[in-house]
């Protein structure tokens, strides 16, 4: 059993705040982002990004909206220096974005801070420090005097390093971290000391940031401790007060939504809540929160899986399937009585009213996703489901979103013929909607692929239902990318891949492998699979991708939407 | 860009409430917990549990120290009716557990829910229906008058029914399903009229569950809907205020942390947040959160990762890296400033003081787990890290816990080497602490294995440092199991295996495998890896548990507590 936690942990003070207003606010606009993904994400990682990898998360997350993007640690690191060189040499950063570097108060550190963003239009400078007794103390060894004298004697530096620069708008963003766990009256003394320092007016800009580096407190105290603050910070109608929440008791999302009611306007977190330990607040959950209550975020989901893909292609760590909006399960329903109540709610759905279909906070299509009810076989015998019957009798292992499309798929079969399916009859459906080509779709015929140093070069013949062949050519990194190319060509579209797996059926050399690819079409909602069974891993691959687009193409986007179950009701 | 939501959206309306008090309260005492893992969890699965892994699930339940679980919908399914019948005719419930079964409002399903909980010493039959004006209006077309009558008349049932039963304890839990997203006014009159049809008393237990069936407010909205019926509430010394968050905007957490603030007593969720879409709010999270704060939860998460590993075998689905507790990331530090932060803190933190270590909410050993500072091989210079190299040179993919463990015996090399280590030395740090056997350990000579019917024995022969051989011997459901059998047999104390996974190095017949095992042993913080290299998979295998087995016996519950580093530190 647990140790008695009373000897060993105590609660962090609350706020007596008999007057507090919070409560009772409601957000009515969005505030500004800053996603840190490239620098507080990014130092969480196994393996940090590359310069590359981070000028295309950049270029990404100026897509979707980003107004202010902290770049890096330039001081600190060669490839954060060279990457904001190369975005302001290369004039990659947008008129109305500024990019914002962070740093240590150390006078090296600043000085090759300010040489980073020597050119910028305007740039942000972060500066930060701990407050909190736990690191004055043990940590740092300093009195709250003299750490008030290291911030301003290190503000005034930089007063002097910029006034040197006076082509780039300067702000400067000061943090006193570790916020959460210091004493109000320590935070605001030292707040309002780097004020007063940077001298912060209509013509100098500033941020006051106060994160919770460690979550400590229920999400309401944090509210509290933005709403003293924001009363109390000196020239209050010249600073933008923004929060920096972390999520290690899960509450990031609530800490960000309720400082917004108590007066904060900027928020600063990475996409899907990465960053060190229980990760940093997940900005796309935040910005689609408000999107559900008629709250315009100025941020850009309507294709959340392509976010989605690259992110855990940038960070190397996967998206949970119940992480809010973007999960793979978050848009099926399990259970007859919501797959009723949601048909109902589509039904009743009229173009132009307001959303109200019971069970879907969010129309999935605003996503570019889709609503998926789940049939499951033979769920309530015991026996195993549709998945498992295809993984037994067939060897197939599909990936989850996979289960999610064939699962509609089966349950409209099932809704058709009103009886349960056998293995027998998921398998033919299988191999039917993913395998093989039907009326109106191309069907593959053979393919040639030549391999050099640049890349890999394709040609893809197909037939369509009259026999007529056409050659599809492509180029691209390797078969895949290739074939793809290809298929773009033809269709003067981008096709896009977003996943990508195959094995070996069976043991061998003349074993089948079984690819299965995910793509997607621009202006379609959703994705599809296709696959593709050869010996020959490359064959398996070329048809597995023809056939995905064959069913992007003739599918377009469709929804499979619920019909009602003799199934068992299940609730809340 | 996303569509104008103004058009589509609208917030759902908040509370005027200028006297509330929640936010002015302090949790000081642990709510009672309902875990429903095996209903609301369950029906979201897409292969649901059968009912030995619900009996499972259930036995390791009342080992954490759940004393309300509800266990299913027996009215509906008859795997859920047999467990049920199981539950109680075995005597697996013990004295102080009471199950909860939950039915539709319909005379049959009311009948067959009594006669399945027949013979309990205590059960709790828990009503639902939906109350919110979407699900009046397009999904059941009734009024709320016609809702109240339909409530009152089969509570009358019950009463009728459980009347007969009185060597049962019969408590109603009735749910106004969808209650945030109902009127406030009709949500109370639902409830009252329920707690008047139920004569709810001393001797008449009663709960009200009141849901986020899908989060449409910010936390502190579903706070003050909270507080609103706590002060009107009928009987209300006799009621239990419960609630049911669900995930959807991802604040579960903070609605059940100030739903307890506003006067809740009972919380129903999931193990690790399982649940339809974004799941019901996680219980091991609201629970480690009051643990922190001082306050004793009354569940033991001492082995977390035990309850993990189970978790993820019954849903089939993952723990995501950052997940709050348990993640296998969230007490790892990857930045220098962090970890030498936690090294100064862990040098500070005296015996029986308070904790006080920075960066770590908690002391990972009151979890069974261990603080890990991650060293990153070239990590700024952006060559990729350990697992990287280890990757591409040596075509090992290790875990992603494996990764934080061998980073932190990396770093103590580099520690004390004072140099980066490369690929080849990397490599070599592998074989030693993973395939090869070092002094006093276990040194695998060979093994022989018979597979039948019932299973697979295993004798198991190696070898100490002077060459004294021995045979472990032990049977199990494969070879895995029947070596970690032979294992706790010799060292009297059971191996458990927390994960397995092979992959062949290379291609062909003639390729070797490597085989790479997680495991534990009661009492010992943390798991330990062991890996195993061989063309035959099973000898793999068994290599890779007598090495871990090695690793857990001396290695123990050591700690790689971190040390100053060198390279650039990093913030907030």
């Amino acid at each position: 059993m647990l140790k008695n936690p009373q000897t060993k942990y105590q609660p962090y003070p609350s706020v007596d705040m008999p007057e507090r207003q919070w409560p009772s606010q409601r957000i009515t606009q969005a505030p500004v982002w800053l996603s840190t993904d490239l620098r507080d994400g990014n130092q969480a990682l196994f393996e940090p990004m590359n310069r590359e990898r981070k000028l295309r998360l950049f270029q990404e997350l100026v897509k979707l909206g980003f107004k202010e993007i902290e770049v890096g640690f330039p001081s600190a690191s060669q490839t954060d220096y060279d990457m904001v060189r190369q975005l302001i040499d290369g004039a990659l950063i947008p008129a109305d974005v500024t990019p914002m570097v962070i740093t240590q108060l150390r006078e090296d550190l600043i000085r090759r801070t300010v040489s980073s963003l020597s050119g910028a239009r305007r740039a942000i400078v972060h500066f930060y420090n701990a407050v909190a007794p736990a690191f004055r103390e043990i940590v740092f060894g300093m009195q709250v005097s003299e750490i008030i004298a290291m911030v301003e004697q290190h503000i005034y530096l930089l007063r002097e390093l910029t006034d040197l620069q006076p082509e780039t708008e300067w702000v400067l963003q000061y943090s006193p971290e570790t916020f959460c766990m210091a004493e109000l009256d320590v935070s605001l003394a030292v707040c309002n000391a780097a004020i007063r320092a940077w001298n912060a007016g209509p013509d100098r800009p500033m941020i006051i940031n106060l994160p919770t580096t460690v979550e400590v407190s229920t999400a309401n105290v944090f509210a509290d401790q933005i709403e003293w603050m924001n009363k109390r910070l000196e020239r209050r109608e010249h600073i933008v007060l923004s929060v920096h929440p972390h999520n290690d008791r899960g509450t990031g999302v609530a800490c960000a939504e309720q400082a917004l009611l108590a007066g904060a306007q900027r928020v600063e977190g990475c996409l899907f809540g990465n960053g060190e330990r229980s990760g940093n607040v997940d900005l796309v959950t935040v910005a689609l929160n408000l999107y559900t209550q008629g709250v315009a975020p100025g941020l850009d989901f309507s294709d959340i899986a392509a976010v989605a893909r690259i992110a855990e292609e940038c960070t190397a760590l996967p998206i949970h399937p119940r992480h809010p909006y973007v999960g793979d399960l978050v848009f099926t329903a399990f259970s007859g009585s919501h797959q009723d109540a949601i048909a109902k709610g589509f039904a009743a759905q009229k173009p132009g009213a307001l959303w109200r279909v019971p069970y879907l906070p969010i129309d999935p299509k605003d996503l570019g996703r889709t609503y998926d009810s789940i049939v499951r076989v033979n769920s309530q015998s015991g026996k195993g489901g549709i998945s498992y019957l295809l993984q037994r009798d067939h060897g197939v292992l599909m990936p989850r979103r996979m289960q999610v499309e064939f699962s509609a798929i089966v349950q409209k079969l099932a809704d058709s013929s009103e009886t349960e399916l056998a293995s027998e009859a998921l398998w033919q459906l299988f191999e039917h909607t993913y395998l093989h080509a039907t009326a109106g779709q191309w069907r593959y015929v053979r393919h040639q692929l030549s391999e050099h140093a640049q890349g890999a070069h394709i040609l893809i013949e197909v037939t369509d239902d009259n026999g007529r062949q056409s050659s599809l050519q492509g180029s691209g990194n390797g078969p895949m990318d290739a074939a793809a190319a290809a298929i773009s060509a033809a269709l003067a579209q981008p096709l896009r891949i977003d996943h990508y797996e195959e094995r070996s059926l069976g043991a061998g050399a003349g074993a089948s492998a079984l690819a299965i690819v995910e793509a997607a079409l621009p202006g379609a909602a959703g994705t599809r699979f296709g696959a593709g069974m050869h010996a020959n891993l490359v064959t398996a691959s070329v048809q597995a991708v023809v056939m995905a687009a064959n069913r992007l193409m003739q599918e377009g986007a469709a929804q499979f939407s619920s019909s009602e179950q003799s199934r068992p009701a299940c609730a809340a």
